[in-house]
This record gives C-alpha cells, sequence and structure tokens, in this order.
C-alpha cells in the first residue's frame, strides 16, 4: 500500500478511545449483546475511523484483550502494591479490589476477562490464546509477590497457588453475580485465607516437605534448619 | 382463557425436546448466540408449538434453568453416588466428572450453569435467581455429603466449603476453557486436594476447634475426647 491509497490518519488518540470504550461495552453488556454503532456512538468515532484501525468487530475484540494486558498494573495491581509490601496481605488487598469493584456495581459485570473466556473462547482461538495471556499475566503478579513469602513452604508452587488465588476470584464472583450480593464472593475468600493460614501455620509444614526432597539446597544452611 | 380459544396442544413430549434442545444449544453457543429458529430445527417443532409452552425466548430461558434444578440429579449427582459412598472421596469424582466432560468437549463449553451466570444474570433478574438457585442446589448436595465426613472439623461449615468446590469448579474450567487444555483446571482441583488434606489432618484442629466452643455437645462424649 503506498501514502496514496491509504485514508488519512485519524486524530491522535482515537484508536485508544476506541479500545477503552469497546472494553467498558464488552464488560457492561457482553460481547456478543454490543454493536459496533453503540461503540462508535460511544466513543464519539467515525466508522472510517473505526475500520482505518480495525478490519471487524473481532479485530476490536483482538486489540482489546491485547489493550488489557497493559491495562492490568495501573487499574488492578500498581494500586494493591501501593497499598501493602506484605507479600499475602497483597493476595487478599487484590481480592478486596474486585470486592470493592462488584460492591459499586451492585454485583453487576464481574471480571472483564472472565466473562470473555466463557463468552468467546470456544468460536475464536485469537482471542481465546490473549485470554490465556490475560489470566497467566495476573497469576504471574501473583507470583512474583509470594516467591518471597518465606511463610510458606518453601517447595510449594507459587504459580500454581496464585493460579488458585485467580480460581477463587472468579468463581467467587460468578456466584456472587448469581445471588445478587457478595455473600459468596466474601465466603470463597474467607475458605482461601483459611487456607493460607494452613499452609503458613501447619507445624512442621516447611520441614516434612524439606526433608522429602534433601536433593536441593537453595541457600547455606542455618543452624535450626532439620 | 376457555377451551375455544386455546390451541391445540403438540404432540407429548414436545415441552421437554423443547428445554433439552435449548439447554444443549445454550450451552454450546451461548443464550444470546443462539436464535430460535435453530432451537426449532433441532427439535423439529414449529413455531406454534414453541409459543404454546413459552410466550418469548425469554420465557424458553426461565424454563430451561427450571429444567436443569431437576437434570442435576440424574445427570451429575446420582453417577458420583453411585461410584463411592466416601464423602471426600465424592467431592472429587464429582470433580472428575466435569473433567472427563471437558475432555469430550476438548476444553469447550464448559459448565452451562456457569456460562449463564456470566451471560444473563445482569440484565434478567428472575433468571439470574433461578442460576443462584442451580448452584445452591448443587452446593446443598455436596454439603449433604460432607455433614457426614467426621475427619472435617466437627464445626466447619459444610455448605460454605461446598460453595468453595463449586468456585474452584467454575474458576478452573474458566482458566482451563481459556488456555485450551485441562492444565489450570487439573492445579485448580489439586490445591483443593491439599485444602482438605490439611483439613483432614492438622494435628488438634478439630481438638482445638471444640475447645473454643465448649457449649454444645452433639453427642454423649466419649473417652477419647478432649
Amino acid at each position: 500500500m503506498n501514502a496514496q491509497s491509504r485514508p488519512a490518519s485519524p486524530p491522535a488518540g482515537t484508536r485508544e478511545r476506541l479500545l477503552r470504550t469497546a472494553f467498558q461495552l464488552f464488560h457492561e453488556q457482553g460481547f456478543h449483546a454490543t454493536g459496533v454503532a453503540t461503540i462508535l456512538r460511544e466513543a464519539g468515532v467515525n466508522p472510517g475511523s473505526l475500520y482505518y484501525f480495525f478490519e471487524s468487530k473481532d479485530a476490536l475484540l483482538l486489540g482489546v484483550l491485547d489493550f488489557a494486558l497493559d491495562y492490568l498494573d495501573p487499574a488492578v495491581m500498581a494500586p494493591v502494591e501501593a497499598a501493602t509490601a506484605d507479600p499475602i496481605g497483597r493476595v487478599f488487598e487484590l481480592l478486596a479490589g474486585y470486592r470493592r469493584r462488584m460492591e459499586a456495581e451492585r454485583c453487576r459485570m464481574g471480571c472483564p476477562i472472565g466473562n470473555m473466556a466463557l463468552e468467546v473462547s470456544d468460536g475464536n482461538a485469537k482471542a481465546r490464546k490473549l485470554i490465556h495471556a490475560n489470566f497467566e499475566n495476573w497469576a504471574r503478579r501473583v507470583a512474583g509477590w509470594l516467591a518471597t513469602e518465606k511463610r510458606l513452604p518453601a517447595d510449594l508452587d507459587r504459580m500454581r497457588l496464585a493460579r488458585f488465588v485467580l480460581t477463587v476470584m472468579e468463581g467467587g464472583l460468578m456466584q456472587s453475580r448469581a445471588a445478587g450480593n457478595l455473600g459468596p464472593f466474601d465466603e470463597s475468600v474467607a475458605v482461601l485465607r483459611h487456607h493460607f493460614d494452613l499452609l503458613t501455620s501447619t507445624p512442621g509444614a516447611a520441614r516434612r516437605k524439606q526433608a522429602a526432597r534433601p536433593r536441593k539446597a537453595r541457600r547455606p544452611r542455618s543452624s535450626t534448619s532439620a
């Protein structure tokens, strides 16, 4: 394509405004229930500008899922990290953030990525892969916090536990949306808290695991090692 | 309405065929993405018969959610109960059943009720209440199994734990649909298994709880009580 045949560029910021508007509308209404006309009206963008950036609604969906990868940090994770340096504290502050958003939305909408996982994964492999990347992005961040948490058994798989935190968040939000109240979400978080309490307080848990896997010494043993 | 103005009854079995077909199609494609014409074609039913029973697609959705309440037992719970009498064994057999169905569907479709919880709860209060009833129906059955499980602490809330099992099932299925493989579901179930292991094996867990709540004696104390 040469410079002549390419349409004039839309004004600066148009692409991001389209992505933010579509992200919000897909979250509020779902992907299939959101019409392109509504996106254009709410973004204040004409069809030519939309199709300059995205050749179809499916392409816009991929753009939104890609946008969400970068949106996670400022919107969700950075505030949690600013609130506390305690690794387990961050896990529950993260969940408290989802609770606050659910409360503000009167138990509607839930998690934008979780909704798309169930609505579009089966019919759109590219979208499915980007949804998976968003979940892994989330879990890696949580696993990063837990990596330095010495109260957990040394050989406990942090990424597995982080994905479990995501499982509990998503499953809890789902039941709360159906219930129309925060009860099921709160109960799920309480059981997860109990699980962390058991992980960090079971007498000898870390020691037993070390004894069972003596092949790796991650650091010089202190005098209190088993 | 008198007998004259009422249209002739559709053949016996039509209503159930409509419900089963719609249930299957909503599961495969989602509620919004399923057209009434497809339901009629796949059920082999004419529009008059559909509207004899259901005045709208929304009314059919409520019928499907009501149908699902009774469908849970023969389709899901009775086979689990036939497989094992062990309460905790039943929990993991139940999860294994969802795993087998996900495997057969190549990690598509997931849980029919979970999908509807995210797709239709916000816009349809009657459907939302029936979805909630389905979740509670599921959890009550699981709580019933766990009620007799003496390896769990006596005062551990069985319904809360049962709802947590549902949380783990739904959150695990969601991540596996996005991943396109059973890995995240298996990991979530493994962490849940670990949680049950910690609940049943933490030394003195039941005793400590009993000591903290001495006001109720559920049965005559044996000589081994604390």
